[in-house]
């Protein structure tokens, strides 16, 4: 049979919430874990057991939805008189879409250009108060925090401590879905507020006997922003994967934390690499996830060369958001011909090669 | 606890597969059902129990999947040398995307033009032979059925009688979700084929004794495109939602009969409403579904004005695709001041004036 709770109903007992709190979903959670059919062949290592967490199905496309369903509910309960976010895209579609719901204004205030077309028309569509702003992620990061203070504002950046909270659920999904824990996790690292979530999720469950035993982190920047990896704040950080184009980790110490704690590690991976492993997931597993997303993939990809892995490890990759944000990229990945054809069967046979 | 088990493998009793089918599946199905906060009061009518089933939550961003498991199951079953179908975009991308997971190739006629730009690159990355044809969707159709015949092909456009087998499962889900069949169900109609197979899935149901009663079938052409209204064909079909832009459906007949037997009703609806109902579902409810989705709540706002619907009801209106398939329609429909502002809070307080 179907469940269709909330997810903070359906982990209430794990979450900071009490009956009270009133809930605001939007279908959020519960979102497929796939094994992987091709890849592992592809790849060489036929004795991997993968699979992969599709965030992307989450209600706007990233699985920025699971803190947020708990950081609007939780500032609706604290009767803010609206809430904010400095974003580089997927935090605003998600933090629009459950304030509209919850019937609060958001304000999103976002760096001049880089911004993924898909993004951007979502949170505009959902009512977002759109703000362009002369600086990088980490400016408006500053404007937020200064501007909620004084006016009653909820941030709903991952610095809102609820967000966090809220993500960890992933893991618990990935302990149930798998019926244990992973050997590895596989994650992208941007703000770097993820893999802290997944973190606290599975030691979560391994005390609360959910689980026998937490995977091994291992988190992946992009190169062009790899601040954790070269261990210091990088002013302008480049990368095709904008998701995780962030130069000042808000969760470093965190993360840095769950690396160490479970024997895994941050590392990072080149734009190659990540464009790579994006249509390597298209072509073999029929998955279509955001460029940043497959900075998993491409993780794990760079470690099985290098002996890291146990070539019969059960490992899960998490594909964190929608490929539908961004398809440019795609495009611009693909090569297609597209001059109209003839509508006659033996002409088409031709072209198809039948 | 969660369930991860494959739409095929959940729903096994009711469709036409056996122990020895081997099963493709991308995380299909298991879609919410979200109950709408916002909208019935905004409308004007605050008594109606009103959900949304979040179709553009599949794997490939659309109902699609349902049907394409199966159908790609089968074909794989029946060793298919390859699949083929004729596509406006959805099935394209849901077709190549299970051919790929399945190992087969997967050929796509299109009509050249009016393809929504993130279901095209959907396609292609996913590895999909893609061909355009000088035109319109039933020419392409016509060639598809001329070239599978002698050539092994497995047509998987929704002629391909699993397609709709498979799409009844959504029925299922949305009597697992409610607790009960709703009293109306409000659809999107364009190759009509949807319609009929939530119908099949509440009779189903019914018969099973999992419902005790089946809703009214209310399904929506666009104006345009209404041939099933118009009671011809339309050679030409235009719409902005480019996803039912369908001048001959496939599935008329029984699509007829679903709203006959459930004293339903097809009718249409302007592409000015759809666009408006599409704006209402993401300013009131968080949901970013494509345009043609939206014709399911244009049909119910149409049909709560004429006083068809009684006021109190039970609703459910499927929304088919995700709204990320079409950001152009978005961007074209808001409009936002994105020049830069200064990084100064007095400034932006002023902007945002708080």
């Amino acid at each position: 049979m179907h469940s269709n709770l909330a997810l903070i109903k359906r982990y209430q007992e794990f979450l900071p919430v009490s009956d009270k709190t009133p809930i605001v979903s939007l279908g959020e959670g519960n979102t497929p874990l796939v094994a992987a059919r091709n890849l592992p062949g592809a790849l060489g290592y036929p004795q991997l057991s993968l699979s992969f967490k599709l965030e992307g199905l989450n209600p706007t496309g990233s699985f920025k939805d699971r803190g947020m369903t708990l950081a609007i509910s939780k500032a609706v309960e604290a009767r803010a008189r609206a809430v904010i976010c400095a974003s580089t895209g997927n935090t605003s579609a998600s933090a629009a879409a459950f304030a509209t719901k919850a019937g609060l204004t958001c304000y999103v205030l976002l760096p001049a250009g880089h911004v993924a077309l898909g993004k951007l028309a979502q949170a505009i569509l959902y009512g977002a108060r759109v703000i362009a702003l002369a600086g990088n992620f980490d400016v408006a990061l500053d404007m937020v925090r200064a501007l909620a203070d004084e006016n009653n504002l909820t941030v709903v950046n991952s610095i809102n401590p609820f967000r966090l909270e809220g993500q960890k659920t992933a893991a618990f999904e990935v302990v149930e879905q798998l019926g244990r824990a992973p050997d590895y996790l596989f994650i992208p690292v941007g703000n770097a507020g993820n893999i802290s979530a997944y973190w606290r999720g599975f030691k979560t469950y391994k005390e609360a006997r959910r689980a026998d035993s937490t995977p091994k982190m291992f988190g992946f920047e992009a190169e062009g922003s790899a601040a954790m990896v070269r261990g210091q704040p990088i002013a302008n950080p480049e990368t095709i994967a904008s998701a995780i184009r962030i130069g000042n980790p808000a969760s470093w110490q965190e993360a840095a934390r769950a690396a160490q704690e479970s024997n895994g590690k941050i590392d990072s991976v080149s734009d190659q690499e990540i464009l790579e492993a994006y249509a390597l997931l298209a072509k073999h597993e029929g998955i279509f996830c955001e460029p940043s997303s497959a900075a998993s993939l491409a993780g794990l990809i760079k470690h099985l060369k290098l002996g890291t892995v146990i070539k019969d490890a059960t490992i899960t990759c998490v594909l964190t958001g929608n490929g539908l944000k961004d398809p440019n990229t795609a495009l611009e990945l693909v090569k297609a011909d597209l001059s109209p054809v003839a509508p006659d069967p033996s002409k088409l046979k031709e072209v198809m090669q039948l």
